[in-house]
């Protein structure tokens, strides 16, 4: 399963091996890292460890390990396991560079320098997923292709206005989370976590809260309803046959962007209703929906697996406005290139 | 491409080759109907004949046709192109068969009242379709497996409450709409026109607005929003690619089952922003919609081309209470098979 990994591979440890822990364990594994994880949960620690994988229940255990290989952190807890680990690591293995998997970036930030550790803290999010969770849901290549978003909020800038040097170490741990999201396949887009947050409320949680309101209106049909539903039902409830509580970590720590983006919909539906309530047109919901689905269309691709078309911009890290060009890819929404 | 057919094979003629109506043309040749079809632009006429169909471009043509063949018509065309193809068969084919694909199914029976045709109107309804449109998207195979509501509405039912017999016109037609569904390998599910009609208003046409507002919704984020977009934004927005004058055919003709879906789904939505404003939880709308989803997925399978669960009744056309048969069948949400 593991591949023999060379004296100098990358060491990473991965802190939860749900759904995106557990599948990032098994593409740096194959990609030759020297790949480890923990997990509170004994049946996932069998289950890995049964999968061939490097994988503990002893947390102290795992960061002194860490510390001693050097190795970047990843944190793969949903956000209200967040404090004890943050914790544990402030104790163990401070040193450490550390991000995270988490689908909203500035409440982890927040509890991160809450506990002092933000020097060497690089935030991460793979927009990749599936409406499966645990460890059994895991899969190699759970990442390819993916967008990995790699924020840049705590890049500490020098009272002159540099950016940080090559050897700076949140400059050594960013470069680190973006060789781990390129070795699982990725794409890097930076980001700041507000906006990063709010991008996210858009088009992850929205769809999230949206699909439990069709699911929920479709069931109310009875068994009519359900019979008759079909691809268009399927694919707009996909999502809500996520476990609960991952969506309320999601949805309740984003809750600025999500109101916004809500308060949007709510009232695109609401003229909607009120358009055919009166015998009107939904013209112009139908024509702008359309138009925003071919931007993304063009962007994304069609289907999954498409080629896209995102920007690329180079960036040159340790260069005295590296951290600006973060800033314009962002605004781009471009993939980076390290040069 | 088309298969042979024999002297008394059904004759089937469809009156509009989009996606519905063209894909049906294709599965009925390849199971060796005599089918044929008419379509009003001559850039479709020219595709499909160069596909190997038997389609003109010529309307009053195709119908002394059918009426020769005692052919089941077909009416393959959004709403607003009704009117104009009901009259045209009231002149040249009145005696023909008819049923229609549309995907509501009240306002085409009052069109077809209107011009004097139900006593052999049956309609349908598949429920099977793609975001493409036109002659171009039409595929074989398109129903394979995909619930095809029928109508039973307008069944002649005597004034002692008799249902009708096996040689009534309209059980005949009906008995050729099914038998229409299933050589294109759906399954047929039977309901009354409103019934269908507030059932695909929570199934279809919610989803539809829906989609658009998403769409829209995840657009207003700008390029950063686009970039992050991933499977889940892809899914709730995926209908939101069908043609707006679709979209609008679709919503603007069922505007009661539509406006009662659309009032339920702002309310929870509205709760929902309300719980997330005022640091409260999404606990119920999770709940709630991950449990409507699982009884979704029980009935439908999870992913498009699992087994599906639903009851199977045998229905008897012709004997005394077989429209009680189709009735029961309907509160079910079940499949029939003729006796």
């Amino acid at each position: 399963m593991n591949v023999k990994n060379s004296p100098d591979a990358p060491s990473v440890c991965i802190l939860g091996l749900g759904l995106i822990g557990g599948s990032l364990l098994r593409d740096l594994a194959a990609a030759g890292f020297n790949a480890y994880g923990w997990n509170r949960s004994e049946s996932t620690v069998r289950a890995a460890t049964a999968d061939g994988y490097d994988v503990t229940g002893n947390l102290e255990d795992v960061l002194v390990r860490a510390r001693e290989d050097n190795a970047l952190l990843v944190l793969g807890v949903p956000m209200p396991a967040l404090d004890s680990l943050l914790e544990a690591i402030a104790e163990h293995a401070p040193e450490c560079g550390l991000t995270d998997v988490t689908s909203v970036k500035a409440p982890v930030l927040e509890r991160v320098r809450a506990h002092g550790l933000e020097a060497r803290f690089v935030g991460g999010h793979p927009m990749a997923g599936t409406a499966d969770s645990g460890w059994k849901a895991t899969m190699h290549g759970l990442f390819d292709g993916a967008v990995w978003v790699v924020a840049h909020d705590n890049a500490p800038i020098g009272s002159a206005g540099q950016a940080p040097s090559r050897t700076n170490p949140w400059t050594k741990t960013w470069h680190a989370v973006v060789d781990m999201a390129h070795a699982a396949g990725a794409v890097v887009v930076p980001a700041h976590a507000k906006n990063h947050d709010r991008a996210v409320a858009r088009i992850s949680h929205l769809p999230h809260i949206v699909a439990e309101t069709v699911a929920i209106g479709g069931d109310l049909g009875g068994p009519l309803a359900l019979s008759l539903a079909a691809s268009s039902f399927r694919d707009a409830t996909r999502v809500a046959g996520t476990e609960p509580h991952l969506v309320r970590a999601m949805c309740e720590n984003n809750r600025e962007g999500l109101v916004e983006a809500l308060d949007e919909a709510v009232e695109l539906i609401r003229q909607a209703r009120e358009d055919l309530a009166s015998g009107g047109s939904v013209r112009g919901l139908t024509e702008d929906g359309f138009a925003a689905r071919g931007r993304f269309e063009a962007r994304a691709g069609r289907s999954k697996g498409d080629a896209t078309n995102r920007p690329i911009f180079n960036v040159h890290p340790g260069k005295p406005r590296w951290i600006s060009q973060l800033d314009a890819a962002e605004q781009a929404g471009a993939e980076i290139t390290i040069i």
